[in-house]
């Protein structure tokens, strides 16, 4: 069947010129017996939580032809009730505002408080993603460099935002794709040098000990915002929710941007459905955490150095050439991430089985010769 | 319980300029016995399309653990063939693109080929959302006349848009609030004067028997893209289902600006599912227009004014003061659209008991002394 319009080129088109040229993000999404190579949660859902979704939908389905719920009231009250479990942290709902996936509510962050005349500034390596939504809004987008091992040096952090006053800072705790989390005092220190907002990344948050910075939103709620999902610790990752904790009044300026109805009745109703769920779902965690820490320990045990990880996903190396080591890792039914880090690769930590089929091809691809490493520093070479 | 940070207001935060004094969008979500004020379709889905939704969903939820197809492929095979049915032109799921709801195609398509620098016109009154999500995106948006009737003079657009020679070009058949649609002769005559992209926006298309545009992709399909929904014809608005038809190179384009993974698997299987009931939905699409016929009727019969329309709703008129007699619809019960047109309100139209209730108010409500109309003029007078 013929294809109309199939003629025309993108080139063709009267397109911005930034996009020219750009390739669309992207993780391969290949067809493999293990993949670990995008941070999803290993655990499938119990049939306890897929009935509940299912039957959730079904009664939500009776309204489908009327419009959601715009501010999506009941499935925020949840969302506050489940941080205040979680952090410690007493929050309503007033203080939460809940998306399609984080991507969504970065976007909005960025459509209120960056744009045309405006820059964010990251400590890179980090989530590709913060660079990729400046870009979209027409934010200047500013690399600020972490320490050699990819920990975050406050003291250089807060030199380099008082130099370059970023409208919006982007700080990760656990930061993707090294694994290393803050302290909230950092994110304080952070936060005092900054002349804009500084939104904090907590999307791998319920697989680290440190605390929540919604501990600081009383006393920095008009500068700090925390953006989570319920894609990694929830296994939502296909349900798509991601959801911010924020000051009453960063919550009005969403709604400035917000696209209206942007949540359909099917999300608000299985993302409550999930957090229903959180405690046999967080359960999973635990397991998850363990096997980061054998899986961190057989790859030092083959002679692979590991960068510390809070999260559910490990740096390691030393490849001298990691894309090289990553298409080995593929050839063995492997898929696990090149994130674009010279000499290392990212893998998420998956079912026992899958951690081992990872450990087997670790030990066939690591490079010969390499002596033990009992480090964490994940430092080029 | 006291919310964290809400001594804050929104003056205090850094929020960009243009968006400072704003609020936010959106019709009032009141409960009243009959709310025919957002276009809605007033027929529930049937228990076969519930039950298809929530089992479908029940098979995806097997996998919430993990990221949505990307690309969406199947949904967009299926938009593709409901397409092609439903307007004769066989297209394909390479011209087939989708996002949670038409505003976010139209955000993608700003973003692509709008943004600072560039500029939109569209055509007034038309769908409030066109300015505001140009404003969203950074695009300059330029509000161009209708006729006095609001119909479309498609000479003095061609004139409007060679003047002033806007990036983007929103063109709307049906126009919603006006009603009225334009035949594909008249939109290549408008694409002919434009020198970037024409957005053809049929979200009301199913109730008006004007050829689609999507004939038009072969031949202009570098400049004209045809975005469509699922929330009123296939009385999805709750699922959140807009989607585009345009040509390959075009869907390319929106690759490099949409968020990854921004359709879930949820809404993925759920749209495939209402589209596996097109026809049992669609059949409800001509009671519709019957009814709209009815009321049109009615009230002219009441010495009203109305605008000819082709869509799922009527403009009508005139009253000396627009927001009083739609206060006096909300105290009988009846919740109408104030859509900010001197003298004139929106009425959906519903199912046949509340047409009634409709047409009830709107006895009480007409200016006495009114002329029976018999004309379809909708004139400000």
């Amino acid at each position: 069947m013929s294809t109309p319009g199939s003629r025309f080129g993108v080139a063709d088109l009267p397109l911005r010129d930034v996009l020219r040229g750009r390739s669309a993000y992207g993780a391969p999404q290949l067809d493999v017996p293990v993949a670990v190579n995008t941070n999803e949660n290993p655990h499938p859902p119990s049939q306890a939580l897929v009935d509940d979704v299912a039957e959730s939908v079904r009664a939500a389905a009776q309204r489908l032809h009327r419009y959601p719920d715009r501010d999506a009231v009941a499935l925020r009250t949840d969302l506050a009730a489940y941080v205040t479990t979680a952090t410690g942290v007493p929050v309503t709902v007033d203080n939460l505002w809940a998306a399609n996936g984080s991507n969504e509510i970065l976007q909005q962050l960025l459509q209120a408080f960056g744009g045309p005349g405006r820059s964010a500034l990251g400590f890179e390596p980090s989530y590709s993603m913060h660079p990729i939504i400046a870009t979209g809004t027409d934010t200047a987008w500013i690399a600020a460099p972490r320490r050699a091992d990819f920990s975050l040096d406050v003291d250089a952090a807060v030199a380099e935002i008082t130099r370059r006053t970023p409208d919006v800072v982007f700080v990760t705790s656990p930061n993707n794709p090294t694994g290393q989390s803050l302290h909230p005092e950092e994110i304080r220190a952070i936060a005092a040098a900054a002349p804009g907002i500084v939104v904090v990344d907590e999307a791998y948050a319920e697989f680290s000990d440190r605390p929540s910075a919604v501990a600081l939103l009383d006393e920095l709620g008009d500068r700090v915002v925390v953006s989570r999902t319920m894609s990694k610790a929830f296994a939502f990752a296909g349900g798509r929710l991601g959801y911010l904790v924020a000051a009453p009044a960063m919550i009005e300026a969403l709604l400035l941007v917000r696209l209206p109805y942007h949540l359909s009745v099917l999300t608000q109703a299985a993302a409550r459905a999930a957090l229903r769920h959180a405690d046999e779902t967080l359960a999973g965690v635990a397991h998850i955490v363990e096997e980061r820490r054998r899986v961190v320990a057989a790859l030092r045990d083959r002679g692979l150095v590991t960068v510390e990880s809070d999260a559910n996903f490990v740096l390691f190396g030393h490849f001298d050439d990691a894309h090289t080591a990553w298409q080995g890792f593929l050839d063995r039914g492997v898929l696990i991430r090149d994130v674009g880090i010279a000499g290392h690769l990212r893998v998420t930590i998956g079912l026992p089985d899958e951690n081992d089929a990872f450990l087997a091809a670790a030990a066939d691809l690591a490079p010969t010769g390499t002596a033990a490493a009992t480090t964490s520093s994940g430092a080029p070479q």
